[in-house]
């Protein structure tokens, strides 16, 4: 996280989170480094899927169709996150931390969006332990995808 | 956290949080017990005043008069975020996690507001630590005055 923030510190980068499966440890992370609200503005935490269509915009017919855990939703949140909070990057996660399977999907199963400049990416990850674990490993492996992207 | 949570499952209780200070680590505690979507709708992170102001109604005037870490700002975030996500109960947290102090408020300073029904109750608390020990110890304050309030 410290080799991150230098970055966003360095490049003047602000950032804002979409966050369900991770529920708030991704945002805890990004707010550890002191003067980290020079880069960070804040989050919506899209628990529901009432709080992922009536604030983040996901239509109805995708959380239907698609269901809340899949790589559509993971995009749309994290561009209408970069949106809604006017930053340069909008990260998203979305997935199963378990300990039952949701929609079909496994337990660990995990997808993570960034929009950055004019892209948005997402990855799908297949996670391994508890529910606590999957939270950190996924809020984790979102930083390092996003220092990838930026550095 | 399992108190409260058995609570909350008892008696059909959804919660929504407005975090400042607190930076999402009082999602996280909310949302590691397995099956808290059941009463967990979603947060909205509010780092910056931008943020305060445009999704959670803090008017400018108070935000200029008061400062972002105060009472009223406990108070009307607490409120909103239950209005907006319609939720039982609204839990809000705003201060002074370090390591530099903020509109001359100390470190340590935290302001918590809980909404529930028709009241709205703030707490003042002064915290020692460093800046993570400070986000730790504010979240699980939030958590007790939640749990004895409703139990």
């Amino acid at each position: 996280m410290k080799k991150l923030a230098k970055i966003l510190f360095e490049k003047n980068l602000t950032i804002a989170c979409a966050e369900s499966c991770t529920g708030g440890f991704l945002s805890h992370l990004l707010t550890n480094i002191p003067g980290s609200s020079r880069y960070f503005k804040g989050s919506i935490i899209c628990y529901s899927n009432q709080i992922k269509n009536e604030f983040l915009k996901v239509p109805k017919k995708i959380l239907k169709e698609k269901g809340a855990v899949s790589l559509e939703v993971a995009k749309i949140t994290a561009q209408n996150i970069k949106k809604l909070f006017r930053t340069h990057i909008g990260i998203s996660t979305t997935g199963v931390a378990g300990p039952s399977a949701l929609e079909n999907k496994p337990v660990g199963t995990i997808f993570i969006g960034i929009a950055f400049k004019n892209k948005t990416k997402v990855i799908h990850l297949k996670l391994k332990g508890d529910r606590i674990k999957i939270k950190e490993k996924a809020s984790k492996k979102a930083l390092e995808f996003l220092y990838n992207l930026i550095k």
